[in-house]
């Protein structure tokens, strides 16, 4: 099985250099942040999106050589979701992310809270600076929806009337605005026609929802090494995903555990079980399978290329996760 | 002695107006930030910055009239302040701001994240479809420069090699960036020229200078039920200011109490005592003075009218504050 990494072979030299800038950035100046930095963007970081951000540009230049203003923009794609990470840990008071403890239980809330602002503060001056309009609204729009997604997660806890689309709302919200947006603005940044910008923005969005359900599958049948966390904890939070919403809609028995919050003995138990049991996860995957397919229909105008070839990979990888 | 407020009568209908803005904006969508919204735009805010930003629109544009851009903007410097006094409460773990409960302490860290973030995020948003990149420019510059105030704010605690000039920087960052970069902002809006918009910047930037070395001197002359916390307690917590600054010229023996962290028994009292008897306050007030004395200056070029009044009485206003 290919790991993740070697799948961004045609950037790998790019994305060193991304992660080295990234930590002086931040860690240089002010070596009060130097070890969070060290920490945000060192040698675990799948650096996902900055890899997606650098495939597209080579694959919509001409030349396919990727700009200053793609490597900028690839570097602000990763601060906003870093700074992002780091204040939802802070909210949701996590005390590690994929097994790695987070910065507020390896630092503190202060040192969590300004690193998250300088982040998103460094962010926007560099998005700024790319002197153009249309990106720096692509961008903003990310911010906002982030902050948006945040806060509704905090609302639709234990909502058992949640329906899919409004799953995949929320979804779009906390995972697919950032890969969405920073694949049209790599349109804009190498002038692709309006079209085509459109069609980044639909693979980055497909590409951003199959990896968010793969997330949520995994979180029933991960073991608890592979997640970093105990599996169903999702669930266990009252954040109801699309196995369970599927689920619910096979045993609508299912909800009166989840509605009284698993205060029962031997509740959580019998819903994970219940879960399992339904058709709950395969069609997840089903969901997951439209959305990378779709997410490759996308790529079908770019012209064929390494790091088109590269991109589709990472889309069917998505899926390989499962297996 | 006129209030605050009442300085503020040329645009009094304006600011009414935009205070409910920012409470929808906040309150109504997101319950769960409700309070937040009404306890951070409520009665008590001063309200100083969008007024000014009101203010010099009407004294900018050449029928007075303040448009939906120029409200915008006022909105986004609101929000830009209280988010980062939210997130700035936080860091510093502050149970109240001038004798009022932050959000951390009336709600959680969560709620305080959140809503500063939010605000963040919204003001970004509202800024970059404001269409104009020289404003977007200018406003996250502010962003940018409030973090950096912020972290610089905990590196230089008992630091007594802290020069005047490194103290102006500092509350540059910390204060005045945000009037002096709005303030521009109006200019670039009501497409002044070039040379008066640096003048708008400039007048902002003394303003809030003058403003902050004013808050600095109350620290130590104010008493505890106007300050709305104990009089000295910049310097108790290793925040050096103008008046010791200033004293510690003359007297470089309180250089050992600071040093010392005050941790021999009096030490706080006698430091208190020393910046009393020194000429600190009184060259502070210079300081102070000489700063207002320029935003006056900078306002010159601005036809007369009701709101160029309005920002000299402001301006003289801060020092009133001593009296």
């Amino acid at each position: 099985m290919t790991s993740a990494t070697s799948l961004f072979s045609p950037v790998e030299a790019d994305l060193a250099l991304l992660t080295d800038n990234l930590k002086n950035l931040v860690g240089a100046r002010h070596k009060i942040l130097y070890a969070a930095a060290e920490h945000l963007f060192g040698a675990g970081g799948k650096r996902i999106r900055p890899a997606i951000v650098l495939l597209l540009a080579r694959a919509t230049q001409p030349d396919g050589a990727i700009t200053s203003r793609h490597r900028r923009l690839a570097e602000i794609t990763e601060m906003i979701h870093t700074a992002s990470l780091v204040h939802d840990d802070v909210v949701d008071e996590s005390a590690t992310r994929r097994g790695v403890p987070t910065v507020h239980s390896l630092f503190d809330n202060r040192v969590a809270v300004l690193a998250g602002d300088f982040l998103f503060a460094q962010s926007s001056w560099y998005l700024a600076n790319l002197d153009n309009l249309a990106v720096v609204k692509l961008l903003s729009r990310v911010i906002m929806d982030l902050a948006e997604g945040e806060i509704r997660q905090g609302l639709k806890h234990f909502d058992t009337t949640l329906s899919i689309d409004a799953y995949l709302e929320k979804s779009y919200y906390k995972t697919a605005t950032l890969i969405a947006n920073s694949a049209k603005a790599v349109g804009v940044l190498s002038n692709v026609p309006e079209a085509m910008a459109e069609n980044l923005y639909q693979f980055g969005r497909s590409l951003g929802l199959a990896y968010q359900v793969v997330d949520d599958i995994l979180d029933f049948t991960g073991s608890s090494e592979v997640l970093g966390k105990p599996a169903g904890s999702d669930l266990l939070s009252g954040n109801l995903t699309a196995p369970v919403l599927y689920a619910m809609e096979e045993m609508p028995y299912l909800k009166a555990l989840i509605d009284r919050k698993f205060s029962q003995p031997d509740d959580f138990e019998q819903a994970i079980e219940w879960v399992h049991s339904s058709q709950g996860i395969g069609r997840s995957r089903d969901l997951a399978m439209h959305h990378v397919e779709h997410a490759l229909d996308c790529l079908g105008e770019l012209r064929p290329s390494e790091s088109r070839q590269a991109l589709e990979d990472i889309s069917k990888y998505v899926l390989r996760r499962l297996k």
